[in-house]
């Protein structure tokens, strides 16, 4: 019987092993003009496009206002924190696509909604830049439906398991707290889009 | 003549090498019960509390709204990037230290401003969980000045080297785009922050 994904052993690696990260020893010259050094870990897979991954912020809107502004959330077991992350869509960019592109794409395999238009998309971003090189860009879309809430089928590929959640959006920051009750753990960028967006609405209430 | 900080080499290292960061091979069932492989990058620097890091967004209010509603962000050079890069005050969790502790040292540090009170510290989230299993809380904490905004002094170790700069929270988002004309980088999590800020603001104006 199987009891759900799990790490069965974590052991160190030789970077020569490694396909998809690479460790890089940066030798640099500070503000002062000392040489230094640096350690980054790098992804093996970044394409032409110089920009590793994208993340999508869809707007999910009724024509007919049958239902309050929303987005889409998914849930997915990350083997790096053996646990059950939740986070916005995202995915590497593929070699040839523009970063709008792999947003509307992933968008569409991962939840199933087709993005109606962008929003906007955001200048490249670094997740961790103490630590690695890794960047994306953050692509805000809108998913215009005719009346109520539709449920398009994922396009997932095999070995692929995303659990998708419609979330209004006026309510994600309170959502997404509910889930470390549950054992699962917040991305980052999701967490503080939603305290942002949280405490525009506060401020604007007068509560701070 | 110094011409700022800058890369002199990048080259490929061995995981044994390393201090900061090493390479994990994980071996874990998946959610149909087969075994696969993934590779992480993970600090070598977690100490006992289990959490890597925090980053700080501070509130900075006048009693006599002498100013409008502000943050701090920072500006520095990361090695990994090569490029000056705009964040959230943030920093490594010392042994013994909460993160909240850890959030007001660091701010305090970085920017010389001392926090008032802790407003809310988010469960642990994780950066980037594809590629490591690096994790932060966010502290959002309270700055109240008595009058007028005061520029209290930093108090940088020998070799940092941390631009601060006071922005109104109204401003941040439209802030955070004129860095990309300068060359600058903006950290995701910070953008997000701002970006979910400015879409509460954008869509209870009726502009989405």
């Amino acid at each position: 019987m199987s009891s759900g994904p799990a790490v069965l052993s974590s052991t160190p690696m030789p970077a020569s092993e490694a396909k998809w990260i690479t460790l890089k020893k940066i030798v640099y010259r500070d503000e002062a003009g000392k040489e230094r050094v640096w350690e980054s870990a790098e992804r093996t897979t970044r394409k032409s496009s110089g920009i590793d991954a994208v993340a999508v912020l869809a707007l999910i809107r009724s024509k007919t206002n049958a239902f309050p502004l929303s987005t889409i959330i998914i849930e997915q077991y990350r083997p790096p924190i053996d646990k059950y992350i939740v986070e916005m869509p995202a995915g590497l960019i593929d070699e040839g696509e523009t970063p709008d592109q792999a947003a509307i794409r992933e968008l569409e395999e991962e939840t199933g909604y087709k993005a109606s238009k962008v929003v906007e998309t955001t200048p490249v971003l670094v997740a961790d830049p103490g630590m690695t090189n890794a960047n994306m860009k953050l692509v805000v879309v809108r998913v215009d439906l005719e009346d109520k809430m539709e449920h398009p089928t994922q396009k997932l590929e095999a070995g692929e398991f995303i659990v998708r959640r419609v979330v209004e959006v006026d309510k994600l920051d309170q959502v997404l707290k509910e889930y470390e009750t549950k054992g699962y753990v917040v991305d980052a960028k999701l967490q503080h889009w939603a305290s942002g967006y949280d405490m525009a609405r506060r401020i604007t209430a007068g509560q701070l």
